[in-house]
């Protein structure tokens, strides 16, 4: 369907067809309609802005993989549909590994997200072959399968996107975890190391910039970052900014 | 997939998955799963519970199908997937008509959302019928393409699950809009004479009880409830019951 530019939810409607058509392509599956659908409530809560809450959760968040030893980012089919570009570029820039790990599990779908990830210039992807598995404990999903040498060594792991008995699991199996989901309430939110509450189509671009910048800092410099930021706190100041946007309307 | 009952999320789970079963089955169109996804983030936003505010908007909704000239109920694909028995319960009960209308138009999917309500017990199903077909101007959709004998000829109309353009054009063409929506702040929302804000799983059962008790009330006390109803006031109203339920996490 063509959606004119001057409809007032232009924006929102191309990225919701762009989904649509990676879902018919096989990318997507469509459980990720869905949980794209909620993520879409809650930007419109945000007025579709980047809260200053959440910049502040992204310098940690660069902070943490610039000075991780291992940091791998897992990919699923919302976020290999959404931004497969700039997630590339964001491994090359930290550097850090890409894992594909789908909720839904599928190998076509899993071979269709890697080659889409290598299309936009990614070497390597982990999590698409059979040899190199390993599990996460306490995980009931498919997705406890990770790759040995990907996730299952990882120290930190970048999770757009994800469920909360995963986003938990990976804590509990001792792993530093940043999410990026913008339901600051969401089990995953509250399980992470670092939430960064905003649409991936613009945390994932704003992470690189980041990155850039604070590449020359010293690890003491980064680790002190990590050490002194406050999750939970942070979460709340999130609630804050979207309850101060929601009372314009009451 | 199976869901254990222990989830915490298991009631929100278990509809996701029938409707991605009714997606499959050909009834709802893959842009209607994102849109039941935004409907989740916003239940999610009041604890999943019908704030008190939308028994009040269920209650005037009630007195204003009851006193209809020509009720006529629209019908999508998920409002068909998710609560069809309810829904004709709620037709036979004022009694109204039940209309197919869909916002992403196919054929085949029109004739089976039609022949859904018919195996839960609907009599007459308009908008499956190219012969009677009328237009409500202003509206870019093939929603736009009405039943002459359905909504075409309505004075009231019940949109479950509608969008703005639609909600819109049909306060244009001067008829009253009873609309159902977990998003206090769309333009569906905005638009309608009366906005229940609340999931149709819930709502439409509520409405059927409503409309039951209030049968035996005066053409004149219920045209006095509508008379006295502000929309905006109401959903003034939600906002807050919404905004309190956000500051217990905050």
């Amino acid at each position: 369907m063509r959606i004119s530019r001057n409809h007032p939810r232009f924006r929102s409607l191309e990225t919701r067809e762009r989904l649509v058509r990676a879902f018919q392509a096989g990318v997507v599956a469509p459980q990720g309609l869905i949980a794209h659908g909620r993520g879409e409530a809650f930007d419109y809560l945000f007025g579709e802005i980047t809260p200053k809450s959440s910049q502040a959760a992204s310098r940690v968040a660069a902070a943490l993989l610039l000075s991780a030893r291992n940091p791998v980012i897992s990919i699923n089919g919302n976020t290999a549909a959404l931004i497969a570009r700039d997630i590339v570029r964001l491994a090359h820039s930290v550097p850090a590994g890409l894992e594909v790990n789908l909720f839904h599990k599928s190998v076509a779908r899993e071979r269709r997200i890697a080659s889409l990830l290598k299309r936009n210039g990614a070497s390597r992807v982990f999590g698409v072959n059979a040899n190199f598995r390993s599990r996460v404990p306490g995980v009931a999903s498919p997705r406890r399968i990770v790759d040995a040498e990907g996730i299952g060594d990882a120290d930190v792991v970048l999770i757009p996107l994800e469920d909360g008995d995963r986003a938990e699991a990976l804590r509990k199996a001792g792993k530093m975890v940043i999410a990026i989901d913008l339901n600051p309430m969401s089990r995953t939110s509250r399980a992470a190391t670092i939430t960064i509450v905003d649409n991936i189509i613009r945390a994932i671009p704003e992470l690189v910039r980041v990155i850039m910048k604070m590449k020359p800092l010293s690890r003491t410099r980064l680790s002190a970052m990590v050490a002194n930021f406050d999750n939970e706190r942070n979460l709340r100041r999130v609630m804050k900014d979207m309850i101060r946007y929601m009372q314009g309307w009451a």
